[in-house]
């Protein structure tokens, strides 16, 4: 007979539900017997460019250091990161993906009989990684899908450490503007530490959302949280950064694990860095199947959350799950949001016009099955 | 004035040291103004052959997947493992190296009012991973510079929770046999769960060092933590493993990250579990390098800890931060262990035959100073 090694864990482990990943090609064409070339995969807000040439080339040129530990201080990036966002290089913590980051600052701030305050709909890393180490996870009801800000404020009390606040939004497409930041920013007491996470930033337009940078230098208590998965188009390799105080900084470097980013992703995000072209053509792509699904999905006669990510959140007016499970037969996958409290909507990354194609062609047959 | 962000941090962390790497070639080549090509590094216990030329065709055949997010299952990797251990795949958990794994057990398993017991001179990540959440970290004195088990016995108490045993150990390279390993899992409490770590049991030769993984269906306290860093060299890409049982494997599993392991590991590390003569040939030259090194040492009056690793701990007779200062002006990094409480000692890795000769020539060189 052995012992309850479930009962023997940490409270706040016992209780918790793992993150709920998009369902990968390779998994589906297992489950299905489908060719994975045939898959349309628009379920993970990954990057549709496919790789860019001067990442891999710099890949390739690491390739030969592989039995070597990575630079567990990661100079170079920092050092980039550092002159890209006029900060020292003080001020920047590296993580394996902007999921280590969030983790690092819950493990740094919270604890048993601490909260952490995020809005409803929010990304589920922030939940998680509260309930990880036992704090308490306050979701604030929104307000039209996104952020209440002020419904935040008042949910912040003596115990809480913490305020993820997402912009845009995942996995609504939600935002705020740079007077509804400053005016929350202006109010969170100085003892908060809020984590604006700005993973899709690099897909907003001019001015409409603000740029976290630039409110670093008035409070201190402000962290931005980006990642390279996203518009840079290496989710595959774990890069995320946060900027903050160099003191906050300090600390998460305290709790990081000393190679936390792995030698391949330190030379990809410094090469991705430099890639401006890459960028600039994934926001084009974006931009168009932003609109060719709309497009799509009004001569469908649904609505969906305006979005400025690189994905929209559609109401499909009914329970949403069947017409998931329905799509993925059809070899396109989605990502349903159930477990966000959004029974009815399936959030759709954008893709390229093909792919764009194949799933508003694949949903057309779905729903016409009635 | 700004808030103090480090008396705001979890107790645990506001007292923790972060983990001290071998110095990068690239620091000192900065540092010293050198040839980063004429430095030689015997600091971090890397594989000297470099990368395995089966490994670097798995990754660039994974590089066109780039924009995709990790498989968070890591199917096809613990697939492999759990065919080589003799275990199912609900028995592996995957980490970001095996540092992530003493990580997860420490989250989750480790909380303020608990302790783990482990050895002085054992690997530094076990305090600290364990000061992280703000348990009580028990060193217990070594006997012959390794594990003095009986001891370790007897320091578990009713609030310890993990006990963390390394065979061979780091940086002592000090090893136990197979009598001894059972002696010490049969009067580990049920409820004590025994992280055996054998990062290095690669190195072993024959029946001198248990397996661990015969002793898990009798021990479901017992979890075999290994990694690719080290034999399979793949120190770059961060993977490690645990063995353990379903019921660990599955608390392990929900506080890791869910894309702990990048796509290029998860392939590179199906690549090199099958090039069996890498493994041999690094087997090979680590024979060669500790005959090598120890023929070395002894014409310079040097003795050092038997060791079953890839790295030797030399007594230098005398305080070794100095020869350790030296040497890096020479060019050769080696390992400082001042910090395990290791003054006299310096930790040399095992390289190629070349390395090795630089390394004693450089000694030679610094010893005749005075």
């Amino acid at each position: 007979m052995s012992c309850d090694f479930l009962a023997l864990a940490q409270p706040g482990v016992q209780k918790l539900s793992p993150y709920v990943p998009g369902k990968p090609v390779d998994e589906l064409a297992r489950e299905l017997n489908l060719d994975p070339a045939k898959i349309v995969k628009l379920a993970s807000n990954e990057n549709p460019l496919g790789p860019s040439a001067k990442v891999i080339e710099a890949i390739r040129g690491e390739l030969v250091e592989m039995t070597r530990y990575p630079d567990g201080n990661g100079f170079e990036l920092k050092s980039k990161l550092a002159e890209r966002c006029g900060v020292t290089t003080a001020q920047v913590t590296l993580g394996n993906g902007s999921n280590d980051i969030l983790d690092l600052v819950a493990r740094a701030y919270l604890a048993p009989g601490l909260n952490a305050v995020f809005s409803q709909y929010a990304f589920a890393v922030y939940p998680i990684s509260t309930q990880a180490v036992g704090a308490e996870g306050r979701a604030v009801p929104a307000k039209d899908w996104g952020h209440d800000l002020e419904a935040m404020l008042a949910a912040i009390d003596a115990n809480t450490r913490v305020v993820f606040v997402a912009n845009p939004n995942n996995p609504t497409g939600t935002w705020f503007g740079p007077d509804a930041l400053e005016r929350f920013l202006s109010r969170v007491p100085e003892n908060v530490l809020v984590v604006l996470d700005e993973a899709y930033i690099e897909y907003a337009e001019g001015d409409e959302l603000p740029d976290g940078l630039k409110y670093l230098a008035r409070y201190p208590n402000l962290l931005v949280s980006r990642t390279f998965s996203k518009a840079y188009g290496l989710a595959s390799l774990r890069v995320g950064y946060a900027i903050s105080s160099a003191q906050v900084a300090e600390v998460l470097n305290r709790v990081r694990q000393p190679f936390n980013v792995n030698s391949l992703a330190l030379a990809a995000a410094c090469a991705a860095l430099d890639d401006a072209e890459y960028l600039a053509e994934g926001k084009r792509v974006n931009d168009a199947g932003m609109q060719q699904l709309q497009d799509g999905l009004r001569a469908l006669d649904l609505n969906w959350i305006p979005s400025k990510g690189n994905f929209l959140a559609v109401d499909m007016q009914r329970e949403a799950a069947p017409i998931y499970q329905a799509l993925l037969a059809e070899g396109v996958i989605v990502r349903p949001v159930g477990g966000y409290g959004m029974p009815q909507h399936l959030r759709i990354s954008i893709g390229l016009p093909q792919e764009n194609a194949r799933f508003l062609e694949a949903l057309a047959k779905v729903l016409a099955r009635g």
